[in-house]
């Protein structure tokens, strides 16, 4: 089995199933779709279309035509997924929702498949505790657009099989992805910890009248982030210190630790602080081009991607 | 005088000296490097010219030849400094080098000149209060190597005039790098506090047994990293809800607020913890290989700002 993923299924046809539709489907695998509503059904296709598309032209896919091709929707759950060897369900971020369609999936779950959630911050056991089969039920988390983020937290609940696990880091490596193991649940899984931690501090510096956002932004944008680009934490300390991570723990743990002492309350972002962030913002991009610079994003970490694929193989 | 920086001296010819003086050199600069040890300066030119030659294979320089002859060595300080207009201090980082080469270099200056010390973690209240034109000293503390990260952290002390702080700025943007300026002093300034907090929850969720150190790695270089890498907390939660920042405090603030909540004790790094992450980072990497490891990431980096310069222009 382990062999041989051929077919899987996308519950939920918004932006995280669409992309999750490519990143399978452009592995050589069929992909259904199943969608309660029809709207998003009638949109999906050209949805994906206008984002292989845009990989082609930045070297990113090879053939547009076949991998819409191996994509299919539905509007019958059982039918998308009866034959399915993997699932991923990819509905609104909703407890109520999870349950509800993790319920409805348990019911039509053929003996080899197992059911990763694309939640971002709710652990399985919230959702799975009281359906059959929960045993195949695990977060499988990718970062957005899953087809040019490989990063997947695959987080068990406590009672996901190891079997379940193991499938799911196997089909993950398979498709091209970078799967996580985190060994029990927590919030916020590790990559929105990692995220929250350095957002309450940036806000911190800034509420305190340090630096300004733009210039905050900077220190990872010019700094911080080029390496992370390509190298994570641990690996970065390690090569920063003549001895490695060891030495470099000795030399600069006790500033690490004034600094963390010196942060110690822990408070909501303000009412007035959020105002206070949106206006300054806002000055360097207005509301209405928002939408212009999310695709400069899309198109900036499709470049950096084309970039990675030419200098790491 | 703003207009025309012609001459700046570099204190301290160590790696982080020696990496400045290829930054203002290659913004056709002429460049005096002083420093007291005969042995550095015997070496320094060869450790350039080895960056240069590197430089100039990925594309980063123009020309070597040229890029090397505007930089001179000198074994006198105030030879170096007296018509300078500019000095970057890089010396040996300790608080008594740091007072001892700053009231050295306060006898030579000229009226023009201003003082950035490369200091990554000692505010220049604590260097610079005894001596005579303090007013004229602040941080300026550059990303490793300054060649290629271009962010600088401008940290004036509590007696540096608004005009040293505007000179620096504009001295910095002059020559291609991207100051920030940091409105009062702080442990760590911007970049290591944002750094620090990042390795803190990473060293603590390894600590808790959660995940590996190469897969918490791993949810920064294929994952958070990947956005930092061309834009800055703020930006990417900006762009990352439909509404923009305010709309994403408002949805993600209670999430964030319990990652911060569940993480209140300041602990150190124990001695047992680090031999343990030193033991699983030498599985990845032996300590033989950190060497060769380093030369990777410096042409990965170089690769990337390659890549950057294509893109951005």
């Amino acid at each position: 089995m382990k062999n041989s993923i051929k077919e899987v299924a996308i519950v939920g046809a918004g932006l995280v199933g669409s992309g999750w539709a490519i990143v399978f489907s452009r592995a050589a695998i069929n992909v259904k779709i199943f969608d309660k509503e029809k709207k998003l059904r009638n949109t999906v296709l050209d949805t994906i279309k206008s984002q292989l598309i845009q990989l082609h032209s930045k070297g990113l896919i090879n053939n547009i035509d076949k991998t819409l091709e191996r994509i299919s929707i539905h509007d019958d759950l059982n039918e998308a997924i009866k034959d399915a060897d993997y699932i991923q369900e990819s509905v609104f971020e909703l407890k109520e929702a999870k349950i509800e369609i993790s319920r409805a999936i348990s019911q039509s779950l053929n003996d080899k498949a197992i059911v990763g959630s694309s939640t971002s911050g709710i652990p399985a056991s919230e959702f799975t505790e009281n359906i059959k089969n929960k045993e195949k039920f695990l977060v499988v988390h990718p970062v957005n657009p899953p087809y040019l983020a490989q990063i997947v937290e695959i987080v068990p609940s406590p009672w996901t099989s190891d079997e379940t696990v193991d499938l799911a880091i196997d089909i993950m490596n398979k498709i091209g992805q970078s799967p996580i193991h985190i060994r029990k649940e927590l919030e916020g899984f590790v990559l929105n910890r990692l995220q929250g931690v350095l957002l309450r501090e940036a806000w911190a510096l800034y509420e305190e009248g340090y630096a300004s956002l733009e210039d905050i932004d900077k220190t990872v944008s010019k700094g911080l982030g080029l390496r992370w680009s390509f190298m994570g934490p641990f690996e970065t300390i390690d090569l920063n210190a003549p001895g490695g991570i060891k030495d470099y723990a000795e030399r600069l743990g006790d500033l690490y630790f004034t600094i963390q002492s010196s942060r110690k309350n822990s408070t909501k972002w303000s009412p007035e602080l959020i105002d206070k962030v949106e206006a300054e913002r806002r000055l360097s991009l207005s509301k209405d081009k928002l939408a212009e610079r999310r695709n400069w994003r899309d198109l900036s970490l499709m470049d950096l991607m084309a970039h990675k694929k030419k200098i790491e193989g």
